[in-house]
């Protein structure tokens, strides 16, 4: 079977002709499992640190049995096959942008340097990266956290362009984009995407005014807002969805869900116009809520599972991060906030994780 | 919350403005519920018809709390409310196009004429229509179970006829088609339909010799093959699958996987070219496993939810029963498989459940 199907993985240091080595620096664990963990384990970040160390134990990997996600890492290479395909030489500091579910990984560390308050995880360890995979160099002009979380979340903005760009081509207008979530990273750069790719409107649906007063603080590089309206629903209530899309200019051509809790899907599909498009980014998604869900409201709607990856996708959300000011703010806020957060946690060792500036010769 | 999503439905029998009450006739449970219920219950057919009826009894609707899903029903229309937008009257013999996993619903007699040994299931009760609902009347040329049983699947050929002939209009060629379960209602039902919507090549993918000699058998209405390939994969072997869709003229433009069983969507992927599209059926399909799967061997391919409602869905399936023979021929079968496993499994009443041919006034 493939690696992300399997439940253990190999995780033998020695590779093969067309794999790559890497020491590893850190995980960076996705939204819905880093959740789930912090539910399941009361809060308590020693008992996160051992359900990961146990996790990634047992499975050779770190897949969430629960979520069935992973999320990424960042590393030196330390060894290329010969046979690799991917371009890396030894030394290169950088991002896998392939799932931590399918990566076979060993901690050697004992997350020792992690107070389990964040999803971001000091960890020393090795992983192997196969001959179909992806990895991103990374970037030299922006710090080492906020690549990792623009890396993580950069098949969002990457599908999201695409989708809208082939909506304004076959409706030959503007279309108008709701984004579910989108004070949050991948919302925030869906939506600059959106608007990049020809969007005409762009409702940012959140959940309560402190995400609502963020997203209209957020400025886009043409001068404007990063989105034209920013609309206050809880994503789980479909009515409430589709009332406030509907009120701020919808429905929706495209819908964007980028929320990951669970129950979005019904909202998403009635906020979203017969013949229009949803992509569902949201590890939190069900299928069969998802297929019935439409059938049930007869709503003629293309439902797209979001795929992690598009080409050129790392590179699309990067220079989002450069030119787009307001998205720059949103991921540079939250990444402090995780900081400040694992501080105000920390346990005994009073350890505070690396926050952005805190790691120039990395950056 | 939409209905789908709730727990717990209200059956009151009085309807609203805009609803359509059924005197319900017959149930037809979806596959992957059918097989779980009846994987759970050891295949007793007399714990299967308790627990039909202790989920209809708690929940008001009937929706296996395990796989998600429902199925669909057939009934005659007893009140139509005065607002109704279904175009439905008063003695018209009727199948419900949305999910039983929405449609409120009572079961009055105990599910006594059903013997728990197949998923069309004899019923009295009522059942109750949305004003945003769909339902078709059923045709007088075909036989009930025949009908029901297509309309069952029927969103599954008018999507893919749809995505095949966008495949063939953005490639200007014709497309290459795998269907995964090829020899199924719904695989059966989708060849045709990938043929009818300009398909190239259609390559069917079967587990074993048996059905591969049923699809070799099905004949197209053009004198053809419904199939130009049948090969045999485990659907959950991705390598394999890649492998025998290659080897029969793939990697494929449009990969359709209707396959009831976990874990499909890594050969689904595996077996579709870089920039295809993949429409899931089947309600077993993991949204995590597609998403993280496509991802995780860099594959570019658009994955589709598929969804059960596209305009014209139940008219184009009809049609193509109609006109041919291969297909009509599948679905003949399996009518008369069930009905014949029920006979052979059938209780202490030795109950035989209606064959197509058994109620002609209602064909």
């Amino acid at each position: 079977m493939l690696p992300q199907a399997a439940w253990r993985l190999d995780a033998d240091p020695a590779i093969w002709p067309d794999e790559v080595l890497v020491a590893v620096e850190r995980l960076n664990l996705d939204a819905a499992s880093f959740r789930q963990l912090h539910e399941a384990n009361g809060g308590s970040g020693s008992a996160i640190r051992t359900a990961v160390r146990q996790i990634v134990a047992s499975r050779g990997k770190m897949q969430n049995p629960v979520t069935g996600s992973g999320g990424m890492l960042t590393g030196v290479v330390a060894e290329v096959g010969p046979d690799s395909p991917l371009g890396l030489s030894p030394g290169d500091r950088i991002a896998t942008l392939v799932s931590l579910s399918l990566t076979p990984l060993v901690i050697t560390d004992g997350l020792a340097s992690w107070d389990g308050a964040s999803e971001q995880v000091p960890c020393q360890g090795h992983a192997i990266l196969f001959g179909r995979s992806i990895a991103a160099v990374l970037p030299d002009d922006l710090p080492v956290p906020l690549s990792l979380a623009v890396m993580d979340v950069c098949g969002a903005p990457a599908l999201t362009h695409r989708v809208v760009a082939d909506a304004a081509s076959r409706l030959r207008r503007a279309p108008v984009v709701a984004i579910l979530g989108a004070a949050g990273k991948s919302g925030s750069l869906s939506a600059a995407a959106a608007r990049r790719a020809g969007a005409g409107r762009v409702i940012g649906v959140v959940p309560h005014e402190g995400e609502a007063a963020v997203l209209r603080a957020a400025r886009s590089a043409g001068g404007g807002g990063l989105a034209d309206a920013a609309v206050i629903a809880d994503a789980r209530d479909p009515i409430r969805v589709a009332d406030v899309v509907g009120e701020a200019g919808g429905p929706a051509d495209v819908t964007v869900v980028c929320v990951d809790v669970p129950g979005c899907e019904g909202g998403a599909i009635l906020a979203t116009a017969q013949g229009g498009t949803v992509i569902f980014f949201s590890m939190a998604t069900s299928f069969t809520a998802a297929a019935l869900g439409a059938e049930g409201v007869a709503a003629d709607v293309t439902m797209l599972v979001g795929n992690g990856y598009t080409p050129g996708h790392a590179a699309l959300a990067l220079d989002l991060i450069r030119s787009e000011p307001g998205v720059r703010g949103i991921f540079d806020a939250r990444i402090d906030e995780h900081a400040t957060t694992a501080a105000e946690h920390a346990g005994s060792a009073g350890r505070r994780p690396d926050p952005v500036q805190a790691r120039p010769g990395q950056g």
